[in-house]
């Protein structure tokens, strides 16, 4: 696809070379997320950060990745506050809100909705969320995660094996990163799930389609035994048709480091797309794994800044003079770890 | 008037002299909010943007405008979260805030409240909306939007053509572009509301005491029908007394393509305040509309951009360092539409 | 201590050299603050501001205090929207926020929870107060006060005598003001509350301990007679067993220009953290005392931003660069008062 001036919508519009192009992008800019050095290329610019839904971690990762660039961010969060509550349209919304910055990036509880706002806008947009449809920048960072992993053990994305476990149904994430796995090949994907919560048959078929090989399985012992990647997810109770149902699976695809140097292979990487619950009852990632050196979690997150970072530069045209607009750190700048 | 290191509380503050300089550099501002170009003029400066009520477009549209002047913004929104619901007064909130930026924008609920602050204020202080009361810089932009409109034809401001519709009685907007239209000459003003929301007396009484044409009338046909600029409003329902009242009018002051063509005369303008109610029961502009190139709405919200910078650049003094200060724009930018 | 990469997390971290470094630091920071020069030290540095409980003053002076510095600032506030409510740890949270900002400001009602969150951040943390604990800066802006009061007649902070007066039980501020005076020497301190709010033992022994006297009293009108500041704070109704109990109180712990003519020194200062209490039936500050030029309150709220971009550049490592990467102001700048 072409970058520059288009909207980042969804995962759909990404073919191989896209993405490819994206993480080379992102490795570039590691530099400058860990404070080696420091570019201004885009002083000047403005990114509307528009989040009609609560979200930190996302909202924080796109301003901080255009700040990272030297660029200037302007916020507005909530729903109720918002002139859309008066009954404007989103084509309102768009037409003015696009004439006060230079790229706007958009979290909405509706899907279509960024869509919809996007083809009134008169600058580019990225999709931060509309509802339950597209997150393609978490997608994003979740296989840019995937290839730097398997890099680090001196492989590629294609052959590597991944088990997905917990609410496959639901889950927004693990139905685009499906979507981009379709891309690579020879890709092993074991699908770990209570049945009620199992993944949507057209993903599992698009899967099959390119020739991977697709092990469907609700025993998480099984299911993560000889992976490369887990990729866990929250399984929300209320997702069940009753308790009783809900109480059949409980504590059965949580996953600990008891459970972890029972079932993994040595140095399985550990990922998941965050919040993770960590009250006691939860049923994702116990906290006894923190110190685990493969749990990918926390540079899954890092991983979200290079990504955020990529697109931005991507979209506005500055790729190339990323590097000639960057000068040394002169303050005090953290640990890498 | 003196502009530099002076608040923005009123239209009332300006003779016509005053407005022509605002506007003036305003034309000025719009290469750099095209980005055309990019100045730096305020790096270093800050501008404490005070929304005790909520507002995106205003809030965003002082928030951009300063930053494309180069400045950095501090954000607070919400009424209950501030020490004022602690019982703080007003000038202990502006002795204290006014020391932590260089200019500040302030809406607030309660009319006079913003005049009260910017007498405590250590800094100029810019009305961004005290309640019923005032909004001049909306009244600026809506009055730089009608030059720039007539401008685009070969007329001036003076003997210019204007109906205004909906409701007249309670809406600040039109309140405050009366009065600056009493400073220019030979004006003909089309008031077309319900009778129940009639312009009050004293705003008609200004425009006939400086020679102004005043034409009252509850009859949107015969209203838009001989106007170069027609200024629609909304009306809520909870206006009239009574449900029935609100029925009699219902859909009367309501502007589509159709009624559009049949009366107006061909480029008449259509303007609004924003935001509009886009719902079907809706008593304002219909989406209709949106193709036709004579709809001015969005080009009145991004001429607001253009006042607010012409205002921080008076008010701070740099009017004759923004091009000093600017550079080409190195990333891409949107389209001029 | 060490600045350079620390968190300040409490009082209890200074010495006295620490407390002198910081405030003569805070002294190079006046000429930005009041605008004489601009420093563009920290530019592309980004400050996270992490306001997990409401506050303005504190949030918007941290966050001004970075942009004094040349910084961007990227802000959250709220506690329910934020992922903390979706049961996410405060190790989880800090893990992925640390990786989005070079340093980090935390406000959080629960007592300890800044520390928890700096003990998994990767970059340095400042306490913003957590809960009933500790709020250092404001500590260290009301001490910085004293010292800046006190130099102007001439006086240093060893020898000065000070009168806390209202809730001495609950008030954060207090305690800390308190930890802080032990690292000086031959101190008068008058405590005036209401019995049933009186300062925690632990505080008047450590006050003792080190030499300073200490007088207890529930008397207004004596407790401030020989003083050279009066330290006042908010009485909270609820804070009483019973109503009956707090009328007892009422108004006796009220300070106005009247009171303050009959029984204080010429030139005692007068202090407050802030924010004061304007409405009738407050027990704090009269508004009368407004135009009293020993009420130092603002001067407070201004050293606030001073001592805040102190520790700023004490923990980046950039208090040698600040001049060096400065200018000329070249926009109108505000009234030094």
């Amino acid at each position: 696809m072409q970058f520059i001036g288009n909207h980042i919508l969804s995962v759909d519009q990404f073919e191989r070379g896209d993405i490819e192009q994206i993480f080379s992008v992102a490795d570039k800019m590691e530099h400058y997320a860990l404070r080696r050095r420091v570019t201004r290329v885009l002083e000047g610019a403005i990114l509307g950060n528009m989040f009609f839904e609560p979200s930190t971690r996302t909202r924080v990762s796109f301003g901080c990745a255009f700040n990272l660039l030297g660029g200037e961010v302007r916020e507005t969060t909530g729903f109720k506050v918002s002139a859309i509550s008066k009954g404007e349209s989103l084509y309102d919304t768009a037409r003015v809100l696009s004439g006060y910055s230079d790229v706007i990036c958009m979290r909405h509880p509706v899907p279509g909705s960024v869509a919809e706002f996007a083809a009134a806008s008169r600058v580019p947009v990225i999709n931060g969320g509309d509802g339950a449809n597209e997150h393609p920048s978490q997608a994003l960072l979740d296989l840019y995660t995937i290839l730097k992993e398997m890099r680090h053990k001196g492989r590629e994305l294609d052959g590597f094996r991944i088990s997905m476990i917990g609410d496959l149904k639901y889950g927004r994430t693990v139905h685009s990163l499906t979507k981009l796995l379709a891309l690579y090949k020879n890709i092993t994907v074991t699908l770990v799930s209570p049945k009620e919560l199992q993944l949507p048959e057209e993903y599992v078929e698009r899967l099959r389609s390119v020739g991977h090989e697709v092990v469907v399985s609700s025993d998480l012992s099984l299911g993560i035994g000889h992976v490369d990647i887990v990729y866990s997810t929250r399984i929300q109770e209320e997702r069940f048709a009753s308790k009783e149902e809900a109480d059949i699976y409980r504590g059965k695809f949580r996953l600990n480091q008891a459970i972890y140097t029972k079932y993994c292979e040595p140095n399985t990487v550990i990922m998941h797309p965050l919040p993770r619950d960590s009250r006691s009852e939860a049923n994702e990632l116990d906290n006894d794994l923190n110190q685990n050196p493969n749990l990918a979690i926390f540079r899954q997150a890092d991983n979200g800044v290079l990504v955020r970072m990529a697109l931005f530069a991507m979209i506005l045209g500055v790729v190339d003079q990323v590097d000639t607009c960057s000068r040394g750190v002169n303050w005090y700048h953290r640990r890498d770890v």
